[in-house]
Parts: C-alpha cells; structure tokens; sequence
C-alpha cells in the first residue's frame, strides 16, 4: 500500500523549494467561467448560492476539472461572517454588496459561538470537495481579514474606506473591540474548516492598502497574529497564508510579525522583496498581474519566466497578485498554468 | 548689507538637518480655505482659473498668509499640460477631470513647443507669487509624473487606470512615445518654471500605485529620470522632489535610480524606510494622514511626534502623505503647522 503523496501546495507552505512551483489563482472559481455563470442562474441569489454546499461544491471544482490546478479554494465570501454575526448583508447585481446599518459591537459579540454554526454549510462544502478532489490536490479555506471586513461593516458597501479609516481615528476603542469580534468569529470559521477538510488557510486582507505604519500594525498586524494564534491553540495545524493587498513596504513588517507560513504578494511586490522574506523563512505567493493575464501575449509569457526565475530559487507557490478578472480569456489561464504545471 | 536667508525647505533639499524640518501641506492652497471658494466663484471655468496669473498667484499666497508654511506652491493643475499639447480637458463640477479623444501621439509630439508657450501663464503666476512671498519662503513648481497624466489622457477622467494600465501591456510601443512626448514637454514646462522664480521642482506621479516592478521601471523611474536630466541639461539647478505615490516598496528602487534631491513618501511608507533613504543621502517629505489631519484629536498630535521623532534626525520636509482634504478644519492645519513651526 502506498501511501498518499503531500500535496505541492503544502510541501510549499512547509518551507520545500520544489522543481516546480505549486499553482493556482486567486478567483479561479467563479464568473470567468462559463460553466460557472450557468451554475450561479440556479440560486436565487449570491449568499443562498454561497450557503449551498451542493452547488458551491461545484463551483470550487469546476477550475479544478479545467486547469491543471494544484489547490482548490473553497466558494465563499468574505462577508458571511458579517452576516452571520447578525448584519444584513445582500448584494446589488452589477453592483457588488451592501451591507444593513452595523448593529452594536456588543450585540455582534453575543453572536459570536452562533455564527460558527450559522456557516455550517460552508464545513459541508469543504467536505463534499475534499471528497471528490485528487489526494495530490490541495484544498484551501479562507476567511477576509478582520479590518477588511470591519470596512464593509462600517461603510455599508465596497469604497475608498476613508469613512472606515476616520472611523479607525475617531473611534479607536469600538473599532478595536469590533476587530476583537471579527477576529474570534474568524478563528472560530476557519477552525471549523480545517475540521471539514481545509489543509491550509488564507486571510484574505484586501483592503491593507493606504494605511500609516501605526495604524497597520493595529488593526492589520494584531488581528492576524491573534486569529493564528487561537487557531493554532485549538489544535489545528493547517499551514497559513497570509495575505496584506496594498501593503506596500509594510509586508515586511506584516511578515516579521504575524506567524503565518506563507505571503502573498500583490502586483507591485519587487522581486528583491519576495528574496528577503524566502530568506526569513516564508514562503511566497504572488504576483502576477490580473490585467496582464488578461491582456496576454508575449509580455504575459515573459513576465511569467521573469517570476520562475526570480522566486523559484525559494518556497514559492504560483499565483496573481490579485483575483483573475470576469473577462479574462480561458486559453490564457490555460496556458500559464501549462507553463507552470511543465516545470 | 545683510544677505537673504536661504529659505528653510532649500536647505533640507541641500542635505542638511535643521533644528526644525521645513512645512508646507500639499493642496495647502484651494477648497479647504474659504478664502479660495470665494476668489474661485471669479473665474468662468477651473481652467481659465489657473491660466489666470493674478487669481492663480492669489490663491498660491492665501495659505501663505493664514499659516507660517516654508514654503508655497504654485496654484495650478497636472492636466495643463495635455490641454497645451491639444486634448481638450475640461472640469466638471463635483465629478472632476474630462478629457476628449487621444489625439495621435505624433500630433500630440508635434505641438511640444508651441505647448510651454500656451502655458506662459503659469510663469507668469510664479513671477508674481516670487515678487510678494517673503525671502525665507521658497516657492516650488510643479508638474504631474507622465504615467499619472499619460492615465488621465488614455482613460478621459479619474479612474482605476486598469484601462491605462491594459494599454501599457497592449500598446507598449504607443505608450513609451506618449510618455516620451509628456517628458519632453514636462521638462520644458519646468525650466520655464524654474525661470520664472520656482525654486524647488516637485512632479507629482499620483497614480504610481499597483504597478509591477517591471512596468513600474519603464513608466515611471525612467521618464522621471529623462525629465530630471533634461531639466539639469537646460542649466536649471533648482533641487527636485519625487512623488510617486503608492508605489509601496518600489519607492526604493525609484529613490536609488531617479536623481532627484528629494522624494515625498505617502501615508504608507514606513518609518524605516525613511530613514534607509536618508541614509542613502536622499531628503524625505511626508507622510501625514489626511485623514488623520482631518479628525484631529490627540491621535493627530501624537503621530505629529511620533514622525518628528523617526525622521527629524536627518533632512527632512513636513508634509502629509496625500492632500488636504476640502472639509479639513482649519485649526487643525494651524495647529500642526505651529507645533511644526515652533520647533
């Protein structure tokens, strides 16, 4: 009997330098997918789509039937958390989400231990994948990091966060204690989905960018340290990618501090930066940029090699720096992952 | 006969580290002030506003006599320079910058000359503002980074440059001649600047932000460099400042390749990072939040020290990290500015 082979991902996040790099994309599930667009006409909308382990089981497999994928993403959305601490949440065809009033901190608190229950579903689409996917294939949760979710929150809907940023000034104390929340409902999920099958986790904090190195470090930094920190204290030992989009220079710091095991870097990581955190133990993702995958042609293949050879040298995992675009051609997605799956 | 002081901010851009760093606030003049929705009510249009020498020097000098900043600014706009080379651009109230169709670049090319002559004017504002600032006061020019207007004429308005940035992998070649026009034209707007009484020259690169290292290279370091020679060439020895805003850690890379003497770091850019670049002989400006300047509280004169304590040790500008907001209370920026001031 032989025994099952480690996942490329995971032999990544362990700190192995591969022949090749493990891969996938970031938003390889969803609308650049035709078959996905059908799929989605069968819910009566985004979050009961999301709370169907059934079809967003097929959504997360359905990249994985087309491409040569070494992980899977589990389908969710990083504002379900919300919801299930008891804010309205719903989302605007064409418009992306909206979000009710932000009820008090202290009654989101109260629904802390609830809300795991209330993402039930999601544990039952990680499970349903972890199923049907090949052993060598990885399988990734992910929750949104706690400020990024706090600026939806707080602002009611996708912007530029300078209300959710004065809000980080003007009221320091209730932003913190919301942080406080967000980050035990956030451990609690993704404890919930190592359980159900996720073998790495990834904190998507989307919104890093803009933000004066003080600030950073509270609201971005000791959030991520502490969700790491309760997970890894319930037990779970799945690896952990962080990932702080618009962090400029600040990932540096990001990544001396919070223990996660992988970074991923956005489109404007320079080289030499992804070198010093290999060099410091991390594992890097990133970072090709979504509208070059997009545009295609020479300069995709060439940047292509570009990152082959300027991160290969070290535990690096293939990756945008951010989520593939809805009109992004399929035979370009196709033949980076063929380039990379080549070795 | 005693000789003029060199004014304050000259000599931070020279090197030294003074007592008390230099301040002025970008946006210091315009929509914060009342003083300046009042004058603006005068002109027919935003355009014919700037290209107004006695409304545009009134407005450069209103902060000047509200606050005791180091150092004014001439009042003008990025967008000058595509509407000389033949783009019409255009303000619509509340929405900001229009623009019509791209010209060809070749058309575009052929107007550079004629093109700092359309904009006498602003030399004329600068020789005005030089004739009533105080000697100890300096007085910059300004211009936008070419990438920054070269978005402005691709897209037609304020955007999310992803179509500029698509144009950039799509029509390399249709993009280095656009940016080689704009550094043309940008370095012959500053000299006449320089001419007219500017003394420091700063250029403005606001959308440097999610640029990979590559493109960044090519669109930003490199027509920042031929801007900086060309000025240098035509016997100019005003010091320059370099603002690519958002460029997180590619900052770096452009402080050690464009020569200028100063480079203005946004909100972002870390205390270390600084200081690496003071150390690397380069004068830093910023990185107040706007934001933060806006809240006021003890939040604001905290980190007023905290960044008199990081940089004040080598030569450094007071600034913010992006502009004035317009509904930024007054006694916030005096308050600043007198803690500044007071040394």
């Amino acid at each position: 009997m032989t025994q099952a082979p480690v996942p490329l991902l995971l032999r990544a996040l362990a700190g192995e330098t591969l022949p090749r790099p493990p891969v996938w994309f970031m938003r390889q599930a969803g609308r650049s997918l035709p078959e996905y667009r059908e799929l989605r006409t069968r819910a009566k909308d985004f979050i009961a789509f999301c709370h169907d382990p059934q079809m967003a089981a097929e959504a997360t497999l359905q990249p994985m039937r087309r491409f040569p994928f070494d992980a899977a993403i589990v389908f969710a959305d990083i504002l379900l958390i919300p919801r299930a601490l008891g804010q309205d949440v719903w989302f605007e065809a064409g418009e992306g989400p909206r979000l009710g009033e932000l009820p008090p901190v202290e009654t989101l608190a109260a629904q802390v231990e609830a809300s795991t229950a209330r993402l039930a579903a999601i544990g039952e689409t990680l499970s349903l994948v972890r199923g049907q996917l090949e052993p060598e294939r990885a399988l990734i949760g992910f929750a949104g990091g706690p400020w990024t979710v706090a600026t939806y929150m707080i602002e009611g809907r996708g912007s530029d966060r300078s209300a959710a940023r004065t809000f980080a000034y003007q009221h320091p104390q209730t932003l913190d204690r919301l942080l406080e929340v967000l980050v035990d409902s956030t451990a609690r999920y993704l404890v919930m989905q190592a359980k159900a099958g996720a073998q790495a986790l990834k904190i998507f904090e989307s919104w890093a960018e803009g933000l004066a190195e003080d600030v950073f470090e509270r609201i971005v930094v000791g959030p991520h340290k502490a969700i790491v920190e309760k997970v890894r204290g319930a037990g779970v030992t799945a690896p952990f990618i962080g990932f702080p989009r618009g962090a400029g220079a600040l990932v540096e710091t990001y990544a001396a501090q919070v223990p996660v095991e992988g970074v991923a870097l956005d489109t404007q990581a320079p080289f030499a930066l992804g070198r010093r955190l290999q060099a410091q133990g991390k594992t890097i993702q990133g970072a090709l940029d979504n509208l070059l995958l997009r545009a295609g042609g020479p300069a995709l293949d060439a940047r292509v090699e570009a990152y082959l050879e300027a991160w290969g040298q070290g535990p690096y995992i293939f990756n945008l720096g951010h989520g593939i675009l809805p009109d992004t051609p399929i035979e370009h997605i196709a033949r980076v992952v063929e380039r990379i799956t080549r070795g």
